[in-house]
């Protein structure tokens, strides 16, 4: 069995990523539940994200949304993170709630339109110079509705296109990850539907590209770890958005669907060198909760995650890889479950207090008064939400 | 063959009903892009719901949409329906929006916010009562998000309850369509998620209680004309909501996803009596495309819908029957075939001519001027959409 | 919390059903993977299902599959059963594996071929009599692979009329359960492909009827506690087909998928009295695992039910109703995932020694010996399959 | 509007490839229905194949299945395809049903396993030398059933190893196509499950490796056309396996489930040059219809291959790109569907009098008197099917 010692340092040394969207409020096409309390300019959002990495040690990283976080000084606001003990992590760009994106942005039929597109990805790569952020996090709404409506192979050539001219301005430790989804908001062709696509275009672009898996992200029955150790393989796994759904890309709280097969992805990541920082896999929650509270449920997702590798970090290795090479195959499903059905909270419990934190991060965060008093101090102006 | 006179008779009669949010802005929960000339207010969506049954000859009914269409004057509003040809369809409830319906309406777990869903619900057939409609539509968007949010058992008694209050209601010549939604917005259990649970309940209510028919709301794979084909052997279908989906939900125009599956499904409505009127089906287009122009695309739809019914009405049925009871595979499968594969729009553009209309409907819409007066017309004032 | 006493004579009290067929060679349309030892007949069938209630404690029942277990003397049969510790449990009838049933048993479009499917039910009925079985377990394999084959309502006709007269035969103690499955191997349509075909036939049957839900039977996406739930609701479940499925119906072994899932189905069960003997419901393991060893298989899946139902008793069923009542979406969560991230196998290992049996259910039929004594002993004869 | 005569030709010069096994007796894992007068041997399967040719003009080519098709003198085979009017088309490996393989076989944990796998490989290859044919085509079944069971890394190295034997022993005019299959008879991971592993593998392997896109293969709501379309652009797509399905790899005949699926399919070959001879596309046919007629089915598939195929060739390309370019999703979609609308059946059957065969190819086969002259002939030794 691993040593318990390894386990907690590799626990320890967890940084996740928590979305700075995750703390405005979200919703349905149906409906947006506004929440008393959230956030109101990306400053805000900080506050609460660096609230989620006091309770729990583990989520120093903080992604933007451009142009929800847009703000004057990308500078203050980066110093702004660093004063609150976070910090600024994947600039994510946003080509989708622009009029003139209805049919599209970098693969648009317009070359108008497209170019509006590119120059947008190229102001995230600035604000990335300006807040010291190593990665343009690129997903595309694109795509059709109707059979027809657009050529297909066209708009991968415009697709392309457009990533090599924003892979070209890339510095020379930035990087971009390309997420892919199966659809929404294009309803029958959406232009990185799955992982191939994103592969391809990023082994075309070069190894500062690498591929996005978001867990909620595929078409029923797709192995998502399967894709997560393939990708790993290649050396092109460039970060996780970590959600739950039972049904489409319900962007729920992590490890709250389906805990067995986020055990089963962080088994592959680890098995094959994913939490290595070398290898520059970011480790994202990208959730949109809208009924719940905005910053426990976050917390709660990032303890799932850690609950999830502490487990994966239990895995006999060298028993799971003896029962391999028999064909045993009870025996070495087995290896895999023994861990899996482990209660790591205790030693989570012991990790938080050796770090100096309380052993029950939503206790601490209940007892913080925090949830109070941003509901007070938070009155007037807007609410930040998926479209302000 | 079927008598071709008699086809054509048949698709005279037929009264396609369409919604009038689907004249309104939507979209998805990334956005709602807004097009010029889109109505203000209900009697606008009239407006227009009327140019799509003067372009087509078959659509002199329209849904209601409460509170989205709350008026003044309901008697004004059929009124001004009647002087632009249509008739007020179902009325529909809305029990989403508002911020008390976080949790759900009729199943919620506080009783203050069942009373407030069942208030709305009586306000609908109060809307009935003074438009004339016979139909209450209800679609339910409760449900909860994670395991252990909800009682599922306890929802359903909540559920069934106000459903029987709401049914006590009813006057003689009234009745409830009861539409059941796989999920969205709920993303853990939705309380009427199908066809079993919806007969469930109206079979327990009695025989005012109908199911409704989404077809975008079904899990992959689901065979739809199979359920059509039941409640119509059981006299408990009450109504479709016609639309396309290649995913979920997608609400695209009826018959652009999968025009042989619409086939299918009207051929069981053919063969088991679902166009007679006595039967009480509600043939509702409910689609709430958001790329395209509203009006043409709904008349596309309808004309979809059209040569789809037309085919149906094609089929040799004596001869389908014949190589059915001999159990010829080949034989029957091909029966049904002919009747797809065959090219109904001449046929449609000779009915048109015969009822006094043009040929071509899209055409005669483009040619109108309509499109044009509406954009100019309709300045000033808020837009219709999902939420207003 | 809940009293571990009462957990642990809960636990005892659990009756686990395996299938006679699942200690017989299957596989896949590709290929059958013959294993050595296996069954040549029903009497060695039941020998290895004691094997499994031997070491487990809780699965003393095997359900029969006819004619598979056809044999001269169902009272010998019996007589073994009880030698070996273990009851007949339900007879399963086959109405599928016949060249007569290549278009349909019970819904055949011609009626010599659907009174020779309820000829067979009839035996299946007499041999519960003959056994002291209860239960008659139907699984119709019915449907069609092309749209227009045969007539969906007309089946539905033939089905209920078939079930009517079998209805009629069942003696006062005695009743039926009727299966539902999305597809296969019908691939257009099935007969009774949902829980609701079930439901809407068994209500018009009788209370002898009840639903059986396998839980590899289901669309991606079904929420298969949601049907669990709302049949103890209308007193209408009447078994389990346990099993795993990543993408159709897999049938591997139980909780090997998604063991949360597993977890919510019997939540559901403990909450709403199913496992009441009262209320009748049967627990059957319905596996056709391929590639691994049959037996240890078998406990494995029934220690997953076993592990499965322990956690769903420890649930804090006051304090997540209190949770539930105050809209309380994350406290409420955070109740019911307690209890499944608690590791119940010291307990089930403590209940194992209080019950005289080996704390390891594997351990113990590994050191048996019996593995090695039936490929020893079973030479010659024809093995037992799917089809034998 | 594209010319007709230009549309004919096309038409005429279309080559459709059948598969051997597809006259054979198939079934599913539930029953296998044999039928009266199905081959017993290589020789009579493609005597078969040679009526669909016969009567339908366009499908000259036969698939080989090794070891089904295993002979003595594989030249004396294509002799006698050749004296058939009929040629030999690619050669399937099969390395699912030896014993040896129930863990896999190119990517089984036992190096010794994984040499017999490229042995049986090097033999196809061989087989391909003495037949003409230029296409090796491999599927593997291989995968796990459980989590844990095998290392996904690991199996994807020694597929690769054994991908790349195979390859260096390809002659100049030979290829390799690779199949990827979502999922059965693997049920937790497969090995080639989409076509981002396939196209991967073929990248690395070289310009003689490409992809096969089987229409069955796919997990539900995967845009195919997009694969499709994606591929051609890459160069790397090498054969279709077109079959229909409903739910999973149902293998029914094509076109019968989703007839306007496989229009928009053909659309994306046509549109980007994947019918030219040059791109060296195969168009299989891979359905394994077991309750219809052998013959006929074949027939039929390759009618409903014809007549999507003389649709897509009516799509009036300018028209379409133009609205596409204008951004005109209506119009662009209705370009579209005017094709899909036209019944081409009068075109095709003028087409083969042109050919000088019967309008309607199935009343010639069965005018034939072939279907009874085969039941009265092949009696006596064994029918030919997936296992022999």
């Amino acid at each position: 069995m691993p040593d318990p010692s390894a386990v907690k340092a590799a626990l320890q040394a967890q940084e996740i990523e928590t979305p700075s969207w995750g703390y405005a409020n979200s919703g349905t096409r149906f409906k947006v539940f506004a929440q008393a309390g959230v956030p109101r300019d990306p400053f805000e959002k900080l506050a609460d994200a660096a609230q989620v990495h006091a309770a729990t040690g583990v989520a120093p990283l903080v992604s933007l949304h451009i142009p929800w976080d847009r703000v004057d000084d990308y500078g203050a606001l980066a110093a702004h993170a660093a004063n609150l003990g976070v910090r600024i992590g994947m600039i994510n760009s946003n080509t989708f709630q622009d009029d003139d994106f209805k049919l599209g942005s970098v693969a648009h039929p317009d070359a108008a339109v497209r170019r509006k597109a590119v120059a947008h990805l190229m102001e995230c790569v600035d604000i990335m110079d300006a807040t010291g952020s190593d990665s343009l996090k690129l997903w595309f709404a694109d795509g059709t509705n109707y059979p027809g409506q657009d050529d297909i192979v066209a708009r991968q050539d415009r697709l392309f296109e457009a990533l090599s001219e924003v892979y070209a301005r890339l510095g020379e430790h930035q990087r971009m990850v390309l997420e892919y989804k199966l659809f929404e908001p294009a309803f029958y062709s959406t232009d990185v539907p799955d992982w191939g696509t994103s592969y391809a275009h990023c082994l075309k672009l070069g190894p500062k590209a690498k591929v996005v898996v978001d867990t909620g992200h595929h078409a029923p029955g797709t192995n998502i770890e399967f894709i997560v150790a393939f990708l790993l393989r290649e050396g092109k796994l460039g970060a996780f958005d970590f959600n739950s759904r039972f049904y489409a890309d319900d962007d729920l709280m992590v490890g709250a669907a389906d805990p067995f097969q986020l055990f089963r992805i962080l088994h592959e990541v680890a098995k094959n060198g994913g939490f290595d920082k070398a290898h520059g896999v970011a480790f994202m929650l990208d959730q949109c909760h809208n009924i719940e509270a905005k910053i426990p449920a976050m917390i709660r997702s990032v303890m799932n995650v850690q609950e999830a590798t502490a487990k994966v970090l239990l895995v006999d290795l060298p028993a799971l890889r003896e029962a391999q090479a028999a064909g045993d195959v009870l025996g070495a499903h087995a290896v895999l479950m023994d861990a899996y059905d482990t209660d790591v909270r205790p030693l989570l419990a012991d990790l938080r207090e050796e770090m100096g934190l309380d052993r029950d991060p939503l206790a601490a965060y209940r007892a913080s008064g925090y949830a109070e008093k941003i509901v007070a101090d938070r009155v007037g102006g807007t609410q930040a939400g998926w479209g302000a």
